[in-house]
């Protein structure tokens, strides 16, 4: 695994909030804008920070254990949480691989680096992304993701069409 | 305040396991190497991502509301606490600029964009560093910092010296 990040990822309560504070008081363009979802900007070369509305976060990360969480009680939740957390919670860090096998053998490199698996490579909910999350031993979650929609131009400039 | 993030920090409990992680089964070259204390990776042009260990994480964000709450039992400690998440925890994310005075600035445009402050402008612990600490309204932390030892050279590459 190559060491880029591609996208930050915080989980945001209140994504109005944040949109008037860096659109229109720190004056930043975002890349994308879906009010009550996400807000993207971009912040280094070929990196975008993404503010999700808390909802969508959790959403995005639930696998089989956190959708069991939601129905079946305190204790599945508390090991859900447990599972995505550690000493970091509310952030993703990304990477994008080219092709839906890079995802599939992304995460077996990670898993035998010590990396254990939050949600299996699946596909995602839109844009035609295939992705999972795995855990590295402090908790911090990873996303490896084929996105067909994400493409860095030779200046750095992310786009998604 | 440009968008430009140039550190990610995360909060790591066990550095010798990210180490392992990250040097060891993934083969990322570390910036920086601190047993005990932090761990940096180049993560994209201009960006470092930085693994500190817990207590150096927390001593980092440690003002006076912080250290007060160590001793002061639990009402301040959550009052310290709440003050530094929201949805988020155990991130900042860091904005280097190139002066004391800018420092004072972009702390004053960000309280007037809606940012509170966390720890106001000081004297950091070490590399003669001089930073502030500020909550976004949904309590994700920027460091805003003027750094003397940290350099981007033309190809993206971060050099701290």
């Amino acid at each position: 695994m190559h060491p880029q990040l591609h996208f930050l990822t915080l989980s945001t309560p209140d994504l109005d909030a944040a949109r008037r504070f860096y659109r229109d008081g720190l004056g930043w363009t975002p890349t994308v804008d879906v009010p009550g979802e996400v807000l993207f900007f971009q912040v280094a070369p070929g990196l975008l920070l993404g503010l999700f509305e808390s909802r969508s976060f959790d959403r995005d990360l639930g696998g089989p254990d956190t959708t069991g969480a939601e129905t079946t009680g305190p204790d599945t939740a508390g090991t859900a949480a447990a599972a995505r957390t550690g000493g970091v919670s509310g952030v993703t860090l990304a990477h994008n691989v080219d092709s839906r096998e890079a995802v599939d053998r992304t995460v077996a490199d990670l898993v035998a680096a010590g990396a254990t698996v939050h949600t299996p490579p699946q596909d995602g909910a839109f844009g035609g992304i295939y992705h999972a999350h795995v855990a590295d031993p402090n908790g911090v979650l990873w996303e490896i993701a084929h996105n067909p929609t994400w493409h860095v131009a030779a200046d750095g400039t992310v786009q998604l069409s």
